[in-house]
């Protein structure tokens, strides 16, 4: 495995893709977007067709972004990266220094898996899982009445939240309806509070999720549930269940029901696949959706070791991102899924891409000479559209549109209404949106033209069901990788996190020394004036 | 009043702005962050201090950027617009030639109205929704079994969703326990199948609000939710109440239990403080709370008429918007509320803001020479701490920050951790957070160095209450206003939005045509062709 890996800047195709950029296709001309183009750009795979017509792509575009692909090695990184590499970390420099090993937590339904110490760590911590779950379902575990356990609190933050939460509000059309998930995230005390004025603690269980075992927020949380379950007469040993590292703090047989273990090689960004997630969504959507869900997630990684970017749409998604950003300079993607349940996805993916790539020194140490990773946001169509699309359409900022849809409905509880069902008006919107974006509009009244010329494009499945969910997760984590990788970054640390805390250790000291009304702004006052001293 | 309004490049102080944002001051300079600056670059209004040292401002950009207020007429605009001026119109072209009278709906507290028939007509429905609030508590308006209705079931879309929805979030801890608020919004039949799974019909009432009246996903899941209603033998004209134009298809007594009015004076986005957000909000909070909410809205448009920017948080905080996208380039702002509550406000401010202002004419019919609106986006904090900061922080796109904060909590529900609490935990890591964009922090390591810089402030009040939310809520609309004067930009049409419904109903239509599985690609297909031919 080679040390030294290439900037993309160094790729002879990067200069190709920079000269090819001066004139990038219009959309908007005569005769571009053809039926034959819609037809041929289309990546069709197993789960997911990727529609990218209305990309500024050519076909010369492509040939040299798959050279691109080729020169920076990003499939075979990929492979690396599955069977244990240490990627995450920076030459020459102290760094994490880890392997990189989430897509091990899914890799258990073939024969043989990328990397074995890590499967086998999955499977039996899934194995863990399942005879908990049974035991819940057989009633060997109960509260202190002798009551089932209905409810299940999730206390976590960033990586321990976003993606599971994300994905259970995806999935909740299967959700076992006698049973409730609740988030406590923020270390906000509203937070906790209206989750606690709301839940019924004597039949809930609490999962506590901390790699570490030592999350600030996740601690405070900790204690203020355990503090209500004390108070209302209930034993929180009994209540508590943690999701941590092995030997953490929190890995305490006296003081959890049950651990579960994630290991240092999965980044909280990526855990969603780990017991992170499935512990909650084994309790809220049953063990076989949770199966499901990481099957769909382990086919996907399957098919994103595919070389021809043409047939590997989340390797074709990160050029096509690579192409927008670095050589098109649009500095935001808007990831726009047409499907109400996917309303928290894109939070999710905007912690797992600027996480990830929000970067700015090479892995070899050096600074980066380009842009890397984009600002990523957006919300469930069709709500945008009565929303922030007018930018996209008139505004003056250029903008990469991400549309995912589904051609079913989860609960197929539709009615036909003026000749089409609601799904049918909301995949006509969908489609409409892509096509309008592209093609744009002139008129005589100015405020009324259109520029068109909008890059974007859609990944379409047939519905969000567990697998397909599990495959749209690792999609995106396989998009986001590759992406990294293109740009020479570790996508798999996050030092930029590192400062705040520690100023934030510093205002609460200082705000301890000086505990009346209006010390905050003294606090800030005194921080403000230890740094300008420094 | 002038017709003609000045182009921000015509300005003297954009030519002045401009020679100053070629050397922007450098926050990171050694004593530029001084306890002197942070004290004297503080707004201090009745309801929020805006901290603005870690602006990449000085007191001469200050002072151009009051002299571009003056010039523009800034406050003159606003104090126009809630006199009734027509300033929802382009020139010369045909336009929605409308006043812009959203603040007339809150401002019934002063012996005076900025404009009194819109302040009668705010404050004849106002008394209507309190007869009605009055009729449910007593028991006069009741279901079929003589039941009280505990849940109200607001469906609206855009406009009549996001400002209404974040707001009952945003003050939830306020609201009556024993009711339930349901939102459906999406036309994806999923969003209401979930709502109606979980509410009980019979117990509910359903606030149908759409100004014309005819809104497509409004009127879809209206009929679904009548049919919901009749299949469990219910009379929806018994459960309906509706929020729209006076006359409109949805001002029908026979259908309807009750209609409230809005006007086509007020802009959908605007339309919160109308009876859009004021039906669900008083039964939900209550009408004393619903009216501290209008009245902490009209304080802050009061406010809002100061003409020196020093001393105009909304002022201030449009001024420093159009410094960081007009003259230093940033694309983005984040809005990054330390509350969970307001977990739902940033996407309310993305519509709000990027409906109004994504345009590209002048109101003199003329391109804009200049870009206008950014992109807004943002997550509550600390949550983001553990999710996209890294990009704030070391990433290659520079985002301007607006920290949003409170003194205390809302539930008043925490616990000493460690010296702390949980509110002190969360203030603490909002002013680290401002401080660490700011100052940076160098390293041998290059991996954990921080450029630092990063522009940003703070609005910080003492406690979320429904008369702090109307005062911030307010606060951002004047903001956006005055940014569009500023752009010299229509802020209140949304012209943007025409081309998507068009191409959706062409589709709809070949989609009708084309019933077989498969008929997406192929509408998508039909709909270019038609268009490759035109």
């Amino acid at each position: 495995m080679s040390e030294e890996r290439k900037s993309i800047t160094e790729c002879e195709a990067f200069a190709k893709l920079r000269e090819l950029a001066k004139t990038p296709i219009d959309l908007t001309a005569s005769g571009v977007l053809s039926p034959e183009r819609v037809q041929s750009f289309c990546c069709h795979g197993d789960v997911f067709d990727l529609l990218y017509s209305c990309q500024r792509v050519t076909n010369e575009v492509l040939d040299v972004l798959q050279e691109l692909s080729d020169e920076c090695l990003l499939v075979e990184q990929f492979q690396e990266m599955r069977q244990g590499a240490v990627l995450n970390r920076i030459q020459n420099f102290p760094s994490e220094n880890r392997q990189v090993l989430h897509t091990a937590c899914r890799d258990l339904f073939s024969e043989k898996s990328a990397c074995e110490f890590a499967a086998n760590q999955a499977q039996v911590e899934l194995d863990k899982l399942k005879v908990f779950l049974a035991e819940l379902e057989q009633g060997k575990i109960r509260n202190e009445k002798g009551e089932s356990f209905h409810t299940l609190i999730h206390v976590g933050i960033g990586g321990s939240d976003l993606g599971p939460r994300s994905i259970y509000e995806a999935l909740r059309a299967y959700a076992d309806t006698k049973r409730t998930i609740h988030f406590i995230s923020n270390v906000d005390p509203d937070d906790s509070a209206q989750v606690l004025a709301e839940a019924d603690l004597s039949r809930s269980l609490v999962l506590i999720v901390s790699k570490s075992g030592t999350t600030l927020e996740t601690l405070a949380n900790e204690s203020i549930v355990r503090k209500a379950l004390t108070d209302v007469g209930l034993d929180p040993n009994k209540h508590c269940l943690s999701v941590t590292g092995e030997s953490s703090p929190m890995d305490n047989p006296d003081r959890y029901l049950r651990s579960f273990y994630m290991y240092d090689y999965i980044g909280g960004r990526y855990s969603s696949t780990s017991m992170v997630g499935a512990v909650m969504l084994g309790f809220g959507i049953g063990y076989e959706n949770l199966l499901a869900f990481l099957e769909g997630a382990n086919s996907l990684d399957n098919a994103a070791g595919e070389k021809d970017i043409r047939k590997n749409a989340a390797l074709l998604s990160a050029l096509l991102g690579v192409w927008n950003h670095t050589f098109l300079g649009m500095s935001t993607v808007a990831v726009l899924p047409y499907s109400q349940a996917l309303h928290r996805f894109p939070a999710h993916l905007q912690q797992c891409d600027m996480e990830s790539n929000g970067k700015s020194v090479q892995r070899n140490g050096e600074a980066l000479q380009i842009k890397s990773g984009p600002i990523v946001w957006g919300e469930p169509g069709t709500n945008g559209q009565h929303a922030f699309y007018q930018l996209l359409h008139q505004g003056t900022e250029d903008v990469a549109v991400e549309f995912i849809g589904f051609r079913e409905s989860q609960r197929g509880k539709d009615l036909i209404i003026q000749k089409s069902s609601s799904q049918q008006k909301l995949v006509a919107n969908l489609l409409a949106q892509s096509m309008a974006l592209a093609i744009g509009k002139d008129d005589a009244n100015p405020n009324k033209r259109f520029p068109g010329n909008r890059a974007n494009s859609i990944l379409l499945a047939e519905k969000l069901t567990p697998h397909v969910m599990g495959a749209l997760l690792a999609l995106y984590e396989a998009k986001i990788v590759f992406q990294g990788f293109c740009w020479n970054i570790n996508s798999f640390d996050q030092e930029g996190v590192q400062l705040g805390k520690k100023l934030a250790t510093e205002l609460l000291e200082a705000m301890g020394k000086n505990k009346e009304k209006g010390s905050l702004a003294d606090a800030f006052l005194n921080v403000a004036e230890m740094h300008s001293q420094s």
